[in-house]
């Protein structure tokens, strides 16, 4: 028998480690994949990627004691050396090689060229590679303020006395939905896939009051566009006791405001590596549907052909209003018809053809779809009715209003779209690890 | 237009609020589920259910200023009244009522009695009504101690350079899994529900070093058994650079050590709650597989029937051994039989019939199976061959290790089980919000 006892300090530095003033003329460890090599004869530049950022080694022949040509790029090692200033190295540090550790090696070259600053190659080929294009390093920055994005979801919403749920993603064929599910055999039921945390989080605001959820839902819809996806990253949230759906725009707008902080203070160096421009959160304006339609027509000259939703060129030209008139990076759309919203979505008392809920654009793209709910049993079952919709496979979820449930609504964010307006990308593919769409069901 | 600033200051007090001792005697507003009613004649008892716990409301016929009788149990209401201090309620404090706005009332009695300190109803009720047995308070805290679960594994493992990684549940069929593999429709072609996220995590390494998933897995096992579960939420995590599979331990002692402290700290109404016992974490014995299971064999003269896997009562007596030894809550077991483990698990040089791979059982069951993984593409096309698999389906997979891969090792921790012998359940389904099993796909 032998004693875990917990983490031990490791013996290799990592990047934060080696900018130390402390560590300047030390011999150190450090491990690495080799992620490109400059011989110039004598000397050698040796890159070591880790998961802070590169770290420059310098190879001197007869000193380092290795023959370079034992280091293949990609392979994987530890190195010995001493640090030393190098104003022309990334982070201003490099490593004067005295030893190697050879800890893997490839068995084939690259199939791209991932050390390049960008990586020229078609979005087809960087998918089809992904786990060697994400070797990239403005291709793996991508996902690190995604992680920020997620984080500061759950730590704001932490912060405001939400409880993290888990609820299932198979589930029994419900009432709701229909065309959008995908459809398994559950050990011989039928059985489908969710779209969305809706039902449950609804449920569950009955139990801790507020409750957010990140998980993947599923959508089996037949678009294949730059914004669709067929299973995505929803971050979700539902909270009860509000004054109306006001309440979630705040808290929104609230999770913005301590998200881009988080960006700006935890992930500088990705920021800088994408060229990220931090949106404005100070304030975020919203404005109704019906009058931002008319607004944007005017202004812009162009027809309105879908009175009761927004196209996506609508949604490009809101944003440029927004962002002319009123320097907005976000902005909020409120009211949405009825008849475009679920059965769950509360009417609006004063003209009931109009819902209290929202959707928030962020630079041209729909990222959030929210509002209050219906939390009234009979409400519920008097708009069901008058939808033609039946009580069969709703029960659970109808039976939690009959028990008594407060004045709620919620949210749900589109993760990889949120990224993708932020770091400035043209396809929500770009920042999905591994999408999913009509035609890609691999890596 | 109008514009959102963000999270106003509430008017209503949450719990933590009204313990402070500047609201004594002060005239508040609160809001919260009617719990339970006691009527005593010319007082009564109005318990407002919170997030944050119980509220008792002092009804004073004459004083409160509206008639008891417009109070149903489980309506939601915002009561106004003055907070005083009193020894008997629930954390010592109650709220005199003043005044009352009903927000929303019940359509039907509740179907189960909530309001007792133990549910005593069975489990298949409890979960047919899961929105409403959930109201219960202790039912409830175990879901808060799973938070805390989540929460820690997460931010132990920020604070130990891991990102944060979302993969695909859906994919394509591939030579690896088989019959526990739940197959979908996905646009007429044959899919799967992962189940497991391993090799998206260790394609993730090669990118980020160290990367985590906190999600959804599926298994169609057919097993109906008081541990498993058809979908549950795995911990995952996967770490480069590693010196041996022993790394991995550490850094789950490490988890567990920050957890418990996290739990203790921020989760203690709910440890008190639920009378749960933290478990020991300072250090943990590790033993290798064949000796324990001797060892056990030996001190409860149980006859060793399955050499190459254990049993979980097993399981049971080597935790017992190791509590009755060792004084330890968790053991891990090491060097499993390399004919169980998958054939990514990296075999033991000194001995390929073992692998470097690892168990932890905590209180008599298995809640974690990690180990190191093969890295290198030769041995790993070797191992295949020898199992007789073929590469079809996991091209994209195999080309991770081809273009070079760190030395590295994961885990996987079921998070119902974990929270199940933290809270001392002996059901999984008890610490699943909304369980899936062979019989439940509903609610």
């Amino acid at each position: 028998m032998e004693l875990v006892k917990g983490v031990k300090k490791s013996e290799t530095l990592e990047l934060a480690d080696l900018l130390k003033e402390e560590v300047k003329g030390q011999t150190v460890k450090v491990n690495g994949a080799v992620h490109t090599i400059r011989d110039m004869g004598t000397v050698a530049f040796v890159i070591l990627r880790k998961r802070g950022g590169l770290v420059q080694c310098v190879y001197e022949k007869g000193l380092s004691g290795f023959d370079l040509k034992d280091v293949k790029e990609a392979a994987t090692a530890e190195v010995t050396g001493i640090v030393a200033e190098s104003e022309k190295a990334p982070h201003g540090i490099e490593i004067r090689l005295r030893g190697i550790r050879i800890l893997s090696e490839p068995a084939a070259p690259m199939p791209l060229p991932i050390a390049k600053w960008k990586l020229n190659t078609s979005l087809e080929a960087k998918l089809n590679y992904r786990p060697v294009s994400l070797r990239n390093l403005r291709e793996r920055a991508r996902f690190r303020i995604q992680e920020g994005l997620v984080r500061g979801f759950r730590d704001f919403l932490y912060g405001e006395g939400f409880t993290e749920i888990h609820t299932p993603k198979i589930g029994a064929k419900s009432a709701e939905g229909g065309a959008n599910l995908f459809r398994l055999d559950y050990f011989h039921r039928p059985a489908i896939l969710q779209q969305s945390p809706q039902f449950y989080k609804q449920m569950m605001v009955g139990v801790f009051d507020r409750v957010f959820e990140t998980a993947p839902v599923f959508r089996a819809e037949k678009h294949n566009t730059k914004r669709h996806l067929n299973e995505y990253t929803s971050l979700d949230f539902e909270m009860g006791y509000i004054e109306g759906f006001e309440d979630v725009m705040a808290m929104e707008t609230g999770y913005l405001q301590y998200t881009m902080k988080l960006l700006e203070e935890e992930y500088a160096d990705e920021i800088r590596i994408l060229g990220i421009e931090l949106p404005k959160t100070e304030d975020i304006p919203a404005v109704r549907f019906d009058e931002i339609k008319k607004l944007v027509s005017q202004e812009y000259g162009r027809k309105i052909r879908s009175p009761y939703d927004l196209e996506p060129e609508e949604e490009v030209l809101i944003s440029r209003y927004a962002k002319e008139k009123w320097d907005a990076d976000f902005v909020f759309v409120t009211h949405y018809p009825s008849r475009k919203r679920p059965f769950y979505a509360m009417d609006d008392p004063e003209d009931p053809t109009y819902t209290l809920s929202f959707d928030l654009l962020f630079r041209g793209m729909e990222i959030t779809t929210g509002g209050q709910r219906i939390h009234d049993y009979e409400s519920l079952l008097a708009k069901m009715e008058q939808r033609g919709m039946t009580e069969e496979g709703m029960e659970q979820y109808l039976s939690t209003f009959k028990y008594g449930m407060p004045p709620h609504g919620g949210l749900g964010i589109g993760l990889e779209r949120l990224t993708m307006k932020l770091t400035g990308d043209d396809n929500v593919r770009e920042t999905t690890l591994f999408p999913r769409d009509m035609s890609r069901l691999e890596p």
